[in-house]
């Protein structure tokens, strides 16, 4: 059977995240519902790259679904126009029959906004945050968590992964504007809840109740209790996720 | 009475524009309101420096209000805490007491956005448009903008205004990023839903069903009824108003 990729972005504030759930709307659930809807009718099965929590945004998010037929060229417009205004397809690709969006992904982007001042246009899809935060501490912070490859003093207690290493390959607060910045963080995969976690703490090393020995305590800790609260969802963006450039090379 | 300028940003999405009305919630009457609370539950008239139409927003808006005694230094903080999530005040003075946020303005600008592309971060703060446009074109016309002091023919057909002149010294069209572009546009003020008016009038020179000849023949004819439909209202920002210096040199 073909296999489609689909290249979204939505805005997740008015969803219970990605994936599908009883007695709550999903972006999963939407997409599916338009897409079988478009394609006659009949149920079809989306794999999403990950999952977002609730209310969490992704501006680069890939996910496919296998088809009995090819399927029009402009099934990704199309299917645009059917969506609500929150969700927005780019682009879809026929893959090769072993290609997830899952699996196959080499490294995740994440996101994390903070504003300082009171800002209309902003408290929906950043955290305001106190001004007078040290991003310089929380950015040396930041740099331990590239010495450590178990993170489970950030995931939520029942995280029903396999394993729990991950690669940390950039960790930074970046500013982007006189009263605006963000941390990146990118990995080749991340524990459920665990960038949120991770900012919160950060926060707290910035308004000084941690300092960055207390940080690296956190993490070889190994328990979730000892880190700080999560961040609030509305602030975190999954960003960006990297493939092999081969596998999309010549496809349309 | 002591005089005090506020300076406030709003997101209109919510509010049927600034100015008071019976039946509708305004930004100027949640201000009133929160204000004359803070002020001992008695009741504060604020004037604006415009008036916005239901639906859009104010990066930047100046007000001001009369009140018998000083007010608190921290007034405008602590207002903030009690505004709702998308009125933001970002600072207050003492001015003199002819001063008036709406008469002492030299100039004001406007900011129209639209993006190409579908992008759900944008569908309610930017308006979506055929992303064949020919933006060069419409710069073209825009330019005549600045030849004309009188714009009836964009103007709301009973505008209470005592004179249409309006001197526009900037109007152009700027690209913002790959899919979004914005346009600006400064005068020593404006009629009634005019910058709404041009830009609607503009995307159709974009679209080619108005040649630059014709715009021109439009803005000549002094009649509303030639130019095209206005564009919607949650695309338009009030951006800036402008002010001399010396009214504000040394003010707390």
């Amino acid at each position: 059977m073909p296999r489609y990729a689909l290249q979204i972005s939505y805005d997740g504030t008015n969803y219970h995240g990605w994936q599908v759930q009883p007695n709550a709307i999903t972006v999963q659930e939407v997409l599916e519902k338009k897409l079988g809807q478009f394609l006659g009718d009949k149920p079809v099965k989306i794999v999403g790259c990950g999952r977002t929590d609730t209310g969490v945004h992704a501006r680069h998010f890939l996910c496919h679904f296998d088809w009995e037929n090819d399927i029009p060229n402009d099934t990704w417009f199309r299917l645009n126009v059917m969506l609500p205004k929150d969700i927005a397809v780019q682009g879809q690709w026929k893959m090769d029959e072993e290609w997830s969006s899952r699996f196959s992904a080499l490294e995740r982007c994440y996101h994390y906004h903070v504003h300082l001042l009171k800002n209309p246009f902003q408290e929906n899809y950043s955290t305001r945050v106190q001004p007078d935060l040290d991003f310089h501490k929380m950015n040396e912070a930041a740099l331990l968590l590239l010495k450590y490859d178990e993170f489970t003093s950030f995931a939520r207690q029942h995280a029903d992964t396999l394993n729990d290493f991950c690669d940390v390959r950039k960790a930074e607060w970046i500013q982007k504007g006189p009263t605006e910045w963000y941390f990146e963080i990118r990995a080749n995969r991340f524990l459920r809840n665990m960038v949120r976690a991770i900012v919160g703490t950060l926060l707290e090393v910035g308004q000084g109740k941690i300092s960055k020995q207390e940080f690296e305590e956190i993490i070889k800790s190994k328990n979730r209790s000892n880190a700080g609260t999560s961040a609030p969802a509305h602030g975190l963006y999954l960003q960006e996720i990297i493939y092999d450039k081969n596998d999309f090379l010549g496809r349309e």
